[in-house]
């Protein structure tokens, strides 16, 4: 019997997708990373998973463990392997408001379980552009950060219970919804994170938290990257870190923006290098009393607080959310840098992590590098600057893998030179796997690889993905 | 030439002891845990601990890591082994005030970092009674927890870099000072916690947090755990999480503090059964104004929450310290716990961790289990009520290893049918090693096995410490 067929006696032969059927999951979000997996299978639940991988074990089949496919690094990139969707985990098992905890499975998509949090007054606070689509499952085997991670840290910090099996099949239970546990090693945070090389998720405790009783709102336009610091400084000290995202966006992600989107408004009546979309959130009961004007204090905060700095010059231009509608526009603008990244044309995207004070040196030094390699590209920056996470495209003015290797390695020299890492919040997959062969600490990749064969001794799991050298 | 004579060549002869020099390093701070290592070595830097570690592993010698001593798990327990300190490993190299992080050596003690951050007005936020003795690399090793983590976490959450050498002297350079790395397998996390069995610690990049600008601190009297969970919720409804310590004492913790310490005063005039010390801390600007009264904001807001729970019945006495001499009273009665614990007599003590909401049913079920084993047994407890973290001790009326087997097993059943776990923040040592092979999930346990013997294969580092069967 075929491995397939084995497969397909477990989990049902309509679960087993191949050709035609299964083509749709050689592709990514991205467009950049198609494969042809030799199928994709569907298992409905942790024992079904367990069943797949006992027989891919047996056989040394390599399995990719995919949900939303929305990764930007081609983690799921699955030519010849079995492509193993968690789809169909896609089970919401508790909300637990007392607890301020929900169980769910690997294939809860992220937007249903912000609508679930919602309905008892709670949120799940992780968002990013693709949240209509990624899955719980990548989105804790990425560590997926996005935009709020200055007020909730990543993924990471948001899982306190996984259920995962094993590359042979068994199924590894650490389904706590404690906040303390110190019961020997930590293999929830070695397998969040993993990228699906260590075992498969199929399930999570994760945590909420309450709902921002309001939010303000706002664009911001700074003469410096010097002064948007201190604009995230002083609004932190205000609110006491209440500030829930902290975007930049310099002039040239406006304006590819706008190119592409021609609808969508101007932030301002004239335009700016150093653009923020700023968002405070107030969770104090009592932010949420309106003050004599009708206003709410948390607005009225951020008004004043940009009102002086706008007088004393460190802020050049500022427009604040007045309803939902001019939030959320906002925040779409912020939310389409998916789009703007992969705007067409040969480029070089990455994701790359600063100390808070080295984001404009690393501008400043990137840019002449970039010209010396290729006169002709252009660049774009949107940033999580409260992180100092920066995402930078360079658009190149030919398709040449010379010029795209320097280029990439030009952008990897700054941030080694600045004290930075290559990857911040999108992982490595196969994007950035000659990039940790030559950047991380060889000590540290020693001990991956030798943690990844003790736990996967036959090298079935994402093979080929994260750890250079397996 | 013998191990040590190596080792002497490497670090000098004056840094190796044996015999009466080695001895005080057999005890540690419970005295329960007494052992006769073979030497004691005192390297002074990363590179003379790696030295040792080659040494060690050539001779398959093993090393048992040690800072503070103030375990309470017998994890530096060294019979026959060489027990590496790391006491000279001293120096606080940075304190960061723009980036709020501090760059220490794993033996800098707890209160000096204390001290170092708060010359720049801000803290290291980890606070334990052993501050004065514990060193960064135990904390880090067994991811301690301590009185504030219901506010800024374990000590996992507060690290961002380490430097690790590995059982056979590599030096492993994770010491980023970044908010966001996705950089591979999580290999930070995996030693911190894992209590010295993976590689020894020699190295930190840790968070700060800002210095909250006030205070203010209460003992409260409620009739029932749940009007505990009732007031803590409310208060962290008012403050926006600003609640730092909830720290629950029952009438059996009071009067056994008093007996021991019988100058300390009564935290009320009369006694009650369910004790409150909480704190709440105020990091807004604006808490920092004082009141027209001349009150600070954070103590008014306690003092207002307070009262109107005094009314409504759901809070029956409370006193709010007035000055730093009664918050520091408040405070040395929580701390005095260890003493408490390790009070004399036979004992049972245990550190678990529950859903919040099961806590009173913990001591319901458990009180009658305790006492058909031993009906002269009497308990004391003392919680980290807002994380479920319950210290729970048994002191029993004959020293019969079969009663202490089974006062053990009857905390673990009860823990484990409400959900919780058998260790929250002190780990495991050999005090529950036996312990983890009856009630860690098996897969894990098998899984922590092939990580050590990955990592370690000689089973230098620590042996015989935190995973059973290894």
């Amino acid at each position: 019997m075929t491995v397939l067929d084995q497969i397909a006696k477990e989990i049902g032969a309509d679960r087993v997708l191949t050709g035609p059927d299964a083509a749709p999951y050689g592709k990514d979000w991205t467009g950049g990373y198609t494969s042809t997996p030799l199928a994709v299978v569907k298992p409905a639940n942790t024992g079904e998973v367990s069943a797949v991988l006992k027989i891919a074990n047996a056989t040394k089949t390599p399995v990719v463990p995919a949900s939303g496919r929305t990764g930007l690094t081609g983690a799921t990139k699955a030519d010849g392997a079995i492509m193993l969707s968690v789809e169909r985990l896609n089970k919401i098992t508790e909300i637990n408001p007392e607890a301020r905890t929900a169980t769910v499975g690997a294939g809860v998509i992220l937007s249903d379980l912000h609508d679930a949090a919602s309905e008892h007054g709670l949120i799940f606070p992780l968002t990013l552009g693709a949240k209509g689509s990624a899955m719980i499952g990548g989105l804790l085997s990425t560590n997926a950060g996005g935009i709020n991670v200055v007020r909730y840290g990543s993924t990471r910090g948001l899982c306190l219970g996984l259920e995962v099996v094993l590359a042979d099949g068994r199924v590894m239970n650490l389904m706590s919804a404690l906040h303390k546990d110190n019961s020997g090693l930590d293999l929830r945070n070695l397998m969040i994170g993993a990228e699906g090389t260590l075992g498969i998720i199929t399930a999570a405790v994760l945590k909420l938290k309450p709902k921002p009783r309001a939010y303000a709102t706002a664009m911001v336009a700074v003469a410096s990257l010097a002064d948007a610091l201190s604009l995230l400084h002083k609004l932190q000290d205000e609110t006491g870190g209440g500030v829930e995202a902290f975007e930049y966006m310099p002039r040239s992600y406006i304006d590819k923006h706008r190119e592409l989107f021609p609808d969508a408004a101007a932030p301002f009546d004239q335009s700016y290098d150093v653009n923020i979309m700023v968002e405070v959130a107030a969770t104090l009961a009592r932010d949420a009393v309106p003050n004599d004007d009708g206003s709410l204090p948390v607005t009225a905060l951020l008004e004043d607080t940009l009102g002086a700095m706008l007088e004393d010059g460190t802020v050049l231009d500022t427009v604040i959310a007045q309803n939902e509608t001019q939030r959320r526009e906002m925040w779409k603008r912020r939310e389409d840098a998916g789009e703007v990244a992969f705007f067409g044309g040969v480029f070089v995207n990455t994701d790359v992590c600063l100390p808070l004070d080295k984001i404009a040196e690393f501008e400043r030094r990137l840019t002449p590098r970039i010209k010396a390699i290729d006169a002709g590209a252009s660049e774009v920056i949107v940033a999580h600057l409260g992180d100092g996470n920066i995402h930078h495209t360079s658009y190149i003015s030919r398709n040449d893998p010379a010029v795209i290797d320097a280029l990439t390695e030009a952008v990897e020299d700054v941030v080694q030179e600045l004290g930075g890492s290559f990857s911040a919040e999108h992982g490595i997959g196969v994007s950035k796997l000659e990039t940790m062969r030559r950047r991380k600490d060889p000590v540290a990749l020693e001990a991956m690889r030798a943690v990844k064969r003790a736990l996967d001794p036959h090298n079935i799991l994402n093979p080929g993905k994260v750890i250079p050298g397996v």
